[in-house]
């Protein structure tokens, strides 16, 4: 087989854990298969270069930002190849400019043009690890780009799609996806086989495994992903494994997620004119500031309430913004629950079952948790509650729907 | 004018002294000149990765660490382009890679082969300063090369021999050239200009202004170079300009320069036979001992007396093998002088002037200084010394020297 294994930061935190990595390396490869590995920076690594590039300049080029962070994976990238070599096993680390992995010119947020695989393949063939710095790219000019936050995982993916790869192995802190969040939740029990979408549905959720423009692209490409933890920090051999061949039957949920620390914003009686939503979202993108939710309700006045939820340390800005909006438009007064968690139930079985939202609000009504808010997608159930019921909450729905299934 | 800047791992080492680096090329550029800059390492980067490249693979592929130490130049690129920048002068970063700086295969030692001019070129017409990584290559392979410890000079005097600077600027941590150590000789007076000879001679001797490979190519090329101290370090504004039309008739003495922290050893009764001198050498060499001056004197029977200077450190290791050898050819005993200095004038006017070294001798025997090897070059004389010696023979041999003259 042709695996792509994928380590993040804290998988390659420091020689010691990155010996440990290569040594997984190095089995995979002597077990047969052919190996490509893709690495972020060290952990820290791009928060510490980035800093630099603050204080030496406010207003950083971002050309020159990619080009300074860019040298974080290339370090790491040449560590774990100087660790697989002395584990017994030829590697050859590969920048972006090396490959070369194709970037528009969008500086910090780069789209992946393509990747010319033949020097990957030439390597492979004659008996090479290849290693590979994850998140980076090269434009057109022949300058360093970087696709983001969070990118290796994109970078991993993309490679496995290009080369065809069997598998892409995404290795971090988290041993696979939960049934629920095992801190919250004791009876959460780790899932070994999801779709694509339960996993987006999940991830956005909360459950922080793999990033999600990595997983809309893998659903897109059917790369198989992985999920599993590192060897570096105390391998776990199963995993979670990610296709599209998931039987519907098999489960109708198969995740309880929840998200802490959001605050709940709800404005009153705005008139229903097109766009309005557009004038109280707006001026909150701008100041950078994430929704997760929106539910709109049309009252028998014809004015609708709008309520959405963001992160709690941005209610303060929020709220002004907010404020400022409904004053323009003519809509009424604001009103806030400043501690409000999101909890979700997610599952592809929920598409041939009825009644699973149902279910949901009943088995929270029985435990005396209030309702604040409800959105479903096709996958997907959620609520928002105060956040002080949150994990009676999860587990209340993880034995309803999981433990007792 | 085009001027070629290089400034050093201490001149870069944080955002500030970068800042005050960045203000200093604007400058220069708002002066109404093209601009090219060399950047090494952030002083004690290499270090780092070179101690994490150790912790992660004790045999660490060469290819792995030229790609690990290629980050040190690149972030150091960045940041510098980051802060000329946001000083209001557009100015881009170019790594190795992106030129192409172009050396043979051989890694951690590689050779500059040529360098493509044309992005370079285009920038600068496009009213940019470059930031270009000292110290790195690539090979035709697409490898990173790095040209060993404090190669970014030799990057500098390459680059500006191949764009036809008028001026190749080092800025490093000292004024530029001085008569003698000021430390050891209050009196030392700093040396306005030079030749690349005396320099060369000089620095052999223990003056560390800039890497000698460098002066070395200067000279073949008559790249001008300029010493200075870097502005982030406060600034001198003459330095020492280093060229090839010196006035021979000026000075007869320029320099008194000192080494310290050598040991000596004598080899007795060596046979006078070809290639005798190799096989106390070789194993020197091999251990990586670096001998720095040799005396051989035929004896009246046939046989020689061979001395030499080392390091202090590497006395041990250089006695044990210098013994074996000295068996091994049917030598005499091996004896050692611990602790010696060595003290040289320079001088290109000692060219045109007969006994600079007879008065050399004459001023140490006044002052009851013992020689204990004298080595002499057409610009040089060197001798060895006891070491609690070092500081008077430089204060009184500055004084019959420069002081006086």
């Amino acid at each position: 087989m042709l695996i792509v294994q994928k380590y993040g930061g804290t998988s390659v935190a420091n020689p010691d854990r990155i010996k440990k990595v290569a040594r997984h390396v190095a089995d995979t490869f002597r077990n047969g298969h052919k190996v490509v590995v893709v690495v972020s920076a060290m952990a820290g690594e791009t928060d510490r270069l980035l800093k630099l590039g603050h204080e030496t300049g406010e207003a950083a080029a971002e050309r020159e930002l990619d080009a300074l962070l860019a040298t974080g994976e290339q370090a790491s990238a040449a560590l774990v190849a100087i660790a697989i070599n002395n584990a017994g096993v030829p590697a050859v680390s590969l920048n972006a400019m090396q490959i070369p992995i194709v970037t528009d010119s969008c500086h910090q947020r780069a789209r992946m043009k393509y990747i010319i695989t033949d020097k990957i393949n030439k390597l492979l063939s004659s008996g090479h690890i290849v290693i590979i710095t994850g998140f980076q790219g090269v434009d057109d000019s022949g300058d360093f780009t970087t696709i983001g936050r969070g990118g290796s995982d994109t970078s991993a993916v993309a490679i496995a799609k290009v080369l065809n790869a069997d598998w892409c192995e995404i290795y971090s802190d988290v041993e696979g996806l939960y049934s629920a969040d095992p801190n919250a939740c004791p009876k959460a029990v780790k899932i070994e086989r999801a779709s694509y979408e339960e996993l987006l549905e999940t991830a956005g959720a909360g459950a922080k495994v793999v990033h999600m423009h990595a997983v809309e692209l893998a659903a897109r490409h059917n790369v198989f992903l992985h999920l599993k933890k590192s060897p570096s920090l105390g391998a776990d051999a199963a995993g979670t494994k990610i296709t599209q061949d998931i039987n519907m039957e098999d489960v109708m949920v198969s995740t309880v997620a929840q998200t802490l620390n959001e605050a709940k914003l709800s404005v009153e009686k705005v008139p229903n004119k097109v766009g309005i939503a557009a004038r109280i979202f707006e001026p909150l993108a701008r100041a950078n500031i994430n929704v997760d939710m929106i539910v709109q309700n049309v009252a028998k006045d014809g004015t609708s309430a709008i309520s959405f939820t963001i992160a709690k340390q941005d209610l303060k800005k929020a709220m002004q913004l907010t404020e400022a909006a409904a004053r323009e438009m003519g809509a009424g007064k604001v009103e806030v629950s400043g501690d409000v968690a999101k909890i979700s139930i997610i599952g592809v079985g929920m598409r041939s079952h009825a009644g699973v939202a149902a279910r949901m609000f009943e088995t929270l009504a029985r435990h005396g948790i209030d309702i604040q808010m409800i959105s479903t997608s096709e996958i997907k159930v959620s609520v928002v509650i105060d956040s002080k019921h949150a994990s009676k909450a999860v587990s209340v729905l993880h034995e309803a729907f999981i433990s007792s299934a």
